[in-house]
């Protein structure tokens, strides 16, 4: 069976393409997950998306994806305040790519603090849902890196 | 049908009158409910009241409070910390009023950092259940001047 | 004869309704002086209601107030710096309501020094000229209260 | 019948022994509550021993260890960041002993932020999987000093 | 009737030629009017000059200074503390010129906070009563810019 | 005629004795210009004693005493925010000895910003009342040397 | 003829593949450019490739490069210093994709200041040489965009 | 001969039990130690146990401490301001124990530096002459870890 | 033969009139030249004028300015980071006046550093293009003086 | 037999009268001793007078000093850096009054951290060695207080 | 043939002996190559002597200088604000040894922040060009070590 | 006879060699006194060289140096802690030089606070015990210059 990936979203992202376009775009989570999907297929990867407003369930996909050949995530609002999902992300082995749909230095000072990004491989922002297209191919050049 | 305000209590407000009346009253949780309905009663809104002390169930409240007249909010200690919480309400449209019992002025300095104040349109502490009261009365004032 | 709420502004506030609409509203400061009277004639006050640029003035009228059954203050500029403001209302044993037009959250950083609030009971903001209102009917209910 | 200690466990504590062996060492957190047990079988004390990713679920389980007779408590990242968990510990009127398994002057700076330790009747760390024998006896000690 | 250029001068600057000569020059406060009134008539204006060691009055004049067309202001120590000149300031519409007879970036470090500037149009420092002659020069320029 | 010592108090402090006297002491202003008129008899000075609450007057008297033999100075809350009182105390020649009732150190931080002391010969607090009985001792004592 | 997609790069990349591998990778700049280069032809650009060590000639490439289609830029160690390279970033109208090979969340603390970021698209940070790859997909699909 | 687990005390612990007992309990300094000795007896380690006021005695018995078996330290006031001692400590490869009898979080800001607990395997405080019994046992259990 | 002003621009002056004209006007830096030949012309001095966006090439002109008679500089972006161009600056005896296009006071924080400022006699800022001709007038002035 | 003040010096208070006198004066510390001596005798109090340059000595006679009647210490460099001599000072319960021949606040930064002032009744700096003079009619004075 | 110590010089460097000679001694930058290069000649080395205003220059001289034995390096301005010359630094694996003639701790805040002085092996400043001679001395020794 | 250099060493200096040796190397403190030795007799001084972990008899020490030539310091931990030292050292008019074997900028953060260096005449870091031998040049050089 094909490896997986896993693209984890948290808060707010259910709400894609409804609210503050002009910053996140028209593009619903729905398409989000159909882009993640073709790139996934074309690169022989299963892929397992979803999307959560709770910190503690982002926590357990986050240690269920152990099992899994790399992480994508998008942690929305936790990326500046959640030292527990910092934590859990360090438990992992497999790569891990931060995605932000919109580009966080230029706004407020708060989204300045980021706890994703020091335990992630790298990170991809400001590109809208195109951003999750590039992440699955970097999850995927990571993994062959890997083994 | 009479459009609805939600009045959204966070952590620990269910010990409403228990917990250090000194700082926050001795009003429970259910007669700040009473005060609300009553006020709003008077006013012609439906009031739909709830407490959770987990801040995803929260944010899922307030994306759901999309669809009412007006949200009062009062975020407990998520106050202060949730990024999340402030990202999910600037996704409404609605008048937010938020609500403190005590004045966080005259406490620790932590509690000087705010996430829901930036994304309100106005803030009521200081005045204990009292607060609840004038909270409704502003949020059936703002929802006439948005009409 | 009735007791007096004191109702006391501060610096710019007599321009209320030309400078700047967007964030102040369009009501003047007699439409305000209007709202005051309106209520505490309802709730049985008498209204002490006086706008200064000075911030000498503003303490020595405070002082005054320790007279008057409760005050009402929107300090203006002067909240943010006035650390002799601070003395005067740490002097009163009446109740203290703090009064913002517009929200402090949502402007300068230099507005997030606060040294009205520490020395208040309570505090109002976001709501424009309605704030006043509901601050009238808060200074009511904390006389009672005291009584 | 014989009075609890409640010993909770924050987020990916379950991982215990599996993740950062050199900074957390090999027991696992079952080893833990086994450690527990024994100790409060010897001192005549019940044991609720329980684990969750969830600051939500933390926060009830707190509220739930009022009827309890002291609380030893490892709030994983939830230490550095939850204000939420600092006012539901705030409402306890039981012995609170913190514990950590390593020691945290000796990592990152954000560790040094902690809201569980200045509503802690003591705190204990560094001592791996050791550090809740004593912690236990600590409680102990502390619910007889109460008494 | 030409228009009016007012040049508000704040606390201390009447003892100008007096005071600290090393750091402020030897021209007197009636020497400085006297360039001020020089330039204004060769370019065809009247001018307002006065001085004050009250923040209160020079709120007062600035408010007054509506009906003029350029304001020139060297606030002197209120330039470092007054939030309230600087909502006074806010509220004009017409050309805002501040001057400095010495150069603050050379003295104490407090000088570097600054509530005139971020609401003026331009800023003079340095050049000692001079700095007054280009000051006027400057409001002319921007009056005639506006028009 | 015998040289004067000007004594003068800001902010508040026409309150003493009324105001916290677990903080200030039970000495009304009375109390302490007649303590300070004694001594000033005693050692050959006449006393110039006076009050206000405007930071405008302070600064014009301060000005004023130019003209005296020594300041003895108790700016209250404006011995925190004032750089023009700064400014002013600058351009005096003679002594100037700072009071204060109680013990800056023991109160807030905000209480930790001093633009007096920077500009004073010396420094005196937490004696209460007692406090301006040796600092017309040491005004007195600064003369003698200054001549 | 084909539009062109500028790719500069700053200070030290000249040393690619032979400094500190450990962080930045085998790949020395030429293999970087051809990178580059195979993936501009695929998606039909030109490609203008080069390396400076001086901020100024930085500048004036970033200046030349409003002629072409889009900008991908490593600025190496002026990333973290360069206000001036920020302000030449703000006079372009193109795409502006920020490279790093490396994640400097997991690096220095100096490089946490950053002047390319807010001038920027987006950026790409963690996947070595792959992220110019990706960099100059997302080159080319935001100049789509734009048209 | 057993080995020594070394004990030392820094100032004004030698005050213990007549010094703000309701922050430090009412165990004298004697009391302390008997505790200790009862503990090493039972353990098989024989104890040195010292006070000192002066920060170089403290680090001249921390470099003799390098002969025993652990050290548990409890170093006052020296905890929060010294260098020189931290240094000290660094050069020891045994076990180290820091103890507090009191909890620093619920204490002076000072007190949130600490150049103990950085070179210490574990801490121990805020349960009075009661934490010294466990970190006897945590020095003991350290000991056999290390054999 | 007439002394020299030197008159250097630094980093993306060379745009001026293209680039955010609604910050910086909509003079081209050509236009700016003939406003400083014009007044140089009438006030009888030769003018040295050029622009760079290389922080060395600014220095090595500063150094060469020590030859004219005084140096009008905006160093663009370089002003807020170059200590390497203060103490060139540091090494003139001639007056040194610092011009800006715009009001620094009124945008990005960075701005608040200066590194010109406090090696300059002056600062004149705000006033577009304008500001040049009364640098220029300063910079005679200055002259004058200092002979 | 007459109760004692202590009078305790600190660190290269020893020096007095040969080191920096346009600092600290010309008078030794023998002439402090003689002028404390002579108002002790006035006030019939006896006066133990002593230097050490030592921390764990001063805090050994500040213990010492519980048995007097009044403690005046100038504690020298040990002011802005002991917290073990803060923790000496706060077991008294007798009068402490700090001294500083300097004053500090015209002095470097490390100075304004002070340990000893939030622990001192009060706090008299910049009178030289006639500081020492009214230090020891304070010390009188707050004695009888007591009583 | 010998191997070459590189001492590379930064801005304003070329001025030495004629800027400021009470801070930086009155030799010039001819006699300290004279220094250097007599102390080389003793030690068997050969020296490459430069100096240049341009930040880019000097990164491309010490990347060029990894063919030599040594670098001794005074990045004058540059060594406080360089990120980039830091990095270049961080290439080498030669011994580096950072000079400056004056002291910069007893000079401005912003010569605090070094970025050279991490990467070198170790630093000589305050000895004017005496520090040039023992700086090629201690390169003599390293290199000694290394090999 | 020959004038002495003193060479004073602070606290944990005596273990030199038996601690963390890839910091501090393998010479011992016998071995530094060695090499001072040699230096100073080729050199025509005496050589006083101590150390003590007090840092009272390392200002003891300082205050009696005044008798000698130079003083060669290496205060350990106390470099970066006392502020007492620092004044013992502003007594001195003799040449200082500051010795440490590490580079302190590539430690911890709290070893960027130096109060020993802003009173040295120059400071010499990271070269290990040879270090020792190019001070005691530096010290015979700056007497010499001083004579």
């Amino acid at each position: 069976m094909n490896p997986s990936i896993y693209c984890l979203n948290g808060p707010n992202l259910n709400l894609l393409g409804q609210r503050e376009p002009e910053i996140y775009g028209r593009a619903t989570l729905d398409d989000v997950a159909e882009i993640c999907r073709a790139e996934c297929d074309r690169l022989g990867f299963l892929l397992e998306f979803r999307q959560t407003n709770h910190e503690g369930v982002l926590i357990d996909w986050v240690q269920e994806s152990r099992g899994g050949a790399a992480l994508v995530i998008n942690a929305g609002g936790y990326t500046h305040t959640s030292v527990a999902l910092h934590d859990a992300l360090r438990t992992l082995t497999i790569p891990i790519i931060e995605v932000h749909l919109s580009n966080p230095s230029a706004r407020e000072a708060f989204r300045g603090t980021n706890f994703v990004a020091p335990a992630a491989s790298g990170s991809i922002s400001g590109f809208g849902a195109f951003g999750y297209h590039i992440a699955i191919q970097a999850a995927a050049q990571l993994c062959r890196r890997v083994e």
